[in-house]
């Protein structure tokens, strides 16, 4: 695991100088609504959807120098949405990834419109990246159309909704947790694995593999994450643990062996998917192994 | 104005009918965010902005039913920002067009989805239409760029910060306003106005007029509003009077008088762009002309 562990770090560390490159600085008028976008997106995550994209274009075959932008652009609408669960209105977290939330320190409406400029930027750099790799009209926009779909009501924005409709319930089903997960979670990783094979032009049905590797990897990681929460603290994890108590979460719906099972099912279907993949799975299968290995 | 008025109203219907087309239906899973976007977009409003769009592109000599989508996708966009807008953290408006907001109705979690969903239905429109006129990779590429720099950090997400920031000084001073008034309201007008020719190639050179031409009359229609908000009551407005009372509007910063004549000053900047436009001015001009008689 020493290989991928160093991998992933020298990944994250270009991602992380990327994603600087691609902000507004922070002097820029408004100063405030930009010192909030980089408050919100710079700030230590682990960026595994931006590295999926690129290790995903690579395995394609593809140059993924430049698809970087679309990479980031990913990010970016993670971020958005992590300043959007955290409000008031929704999970009323205090603490992310170690630091007050956005809203904590630049108040609820400026929280907002930072989140929605985040999201604003990322369909710009997904345009640019559309001209970087020539191209044509109908495949930047489905490039276009695959990410609004993955955020909008059928995909992160939805799932989201349902789970603070189910958060309000005694119980949560199975079949809810389910959708919540392949839509706040899901989505987001199939968009991040499969764009810069679209941007490049590649075929709906060689991208199938990846986009069903990649969903199953997000709800495997998620599940790490729920398990993180409830057997982390605060100092380790970097955000409000057992916040998820209340809410459904994998954990409290299977029990923690039910979930690191589930966690080990996922992940190996993630790994199945890359068998019917026509490309270099290599790097996509340690990927997989090394989300597990986090606790599982 | 008889002509015009008809001519405005008919489209009206038209556009209305294509944005309830447009949106995902109401019983679609999850149901209770596609009421609230539903509701949100559905409610009477005056849809100038796409009016503009399917004016200007056939004005432009263009073919407008193609670029219905994305006259839609500017609507919603508006929309969406009227749900922020109306947030209890923003200006904690309870009636919009004459309804209880949407937070009032659907809670506030929801209200903030459901303006995303919205912004999110807006750029697959766009996307939609890049196909539909069979614009080039760079052409769908700067479409979706004017249209994210519209809403984003320098466009009405910017203008929307400043605006809030400067409600809680004492008092506004007019370049502050000005900044505020071309970016939350002019910002989206030239898009509305260039969108069309933008997705059927026309070159920026010959857009510039038309830029110019909203730019004025987007500050000019938000005067009027300004100053229906000071004359009007809630009854008629359709939306809580007075509320701009405590925030710098053009009328506390100019008086009654003065904004008046500042809109009148800006109708004739509109109309003065249009001399240098390549294209049939006749209808951009009635338009600039049925704003005003609203109350100048």
């Amino acid at each position: 695991m020493v290989d991928i562990a160093c991998l992933l770090e020298s990944e994250r560390r270009m991602v992380e100088e990327a994603l600087d490159r691609c902000l507004p600085l922070e002097g820029e008028y408004p100063p405030r609504i930009h010192e909030a976008i980089r408050y919100s997106a710079l700030n230590g995550g682990k960026r595994i959807r931006p590295i999926l994209t690129l290790a995903a274009t690579r395995a394609l075959g593809l140059d993924a120098t430049r698809v970087v932008k679309a990479a980031c652009a990913l990010e970016f609408i993670h971020c958005c949405s992590l300043v959007l669960d955290d409000l008031p209105s929704m999970d009323d977290a205090s603490v992310r990834r170690g630091k007050p939330t956005t809203h904590r320190v630049f108040g609820i409406a400026t929280a907002i419109l930072a989140a929605d400029a985040l999201l604003m930027h990322a369909f710009k750099l997904v345009a640019d990246n559309g001209v970087e790799t020539g191209a044509d009209g109908p495949t930047v926009a489905r490039a276009i159309r695959d990410v609004a779909t993955a955020v909008g009501s059928y995909g992160m924005v939805g799932g989201q909704h349902v789970d603070l409709e189910a958060a309000k319930q005694d119980a949560i089903d199975p079949a809810t947790l389910d959708y919540i997960q392949s839509r706040k979670t899901g989505a987001l990783f199939v968009a991040s694995a499969t764009i810069g094979g679209t941007l490049w032009g590649t075929g709906e049905e060689r991208l199938a593999p990846l986009a069903d590797y990649s969903r199953h990897l997000g709800l495997a990681y998620q599940i790490v994450d729920d398990l993180l929460d409830v057997e982390g603290d605060v100092g380790t994890v970097g955000k409000d643990v057992h916040q998820d108590a209340d809410k459904g979460s994998f954990v409290t719906v299977h029990g923690l062996e039910g979930a690191r099972e589930a966690a080990r099912n996922l992940g190996s279907l993630a790994k199945a998917a890359l068998d019917e993949f026509e490309g270099d799975p290599e790097t996509l299968g340690q990927i997989v192994d090394f989300c597990l290995s986090r606790t599982c």
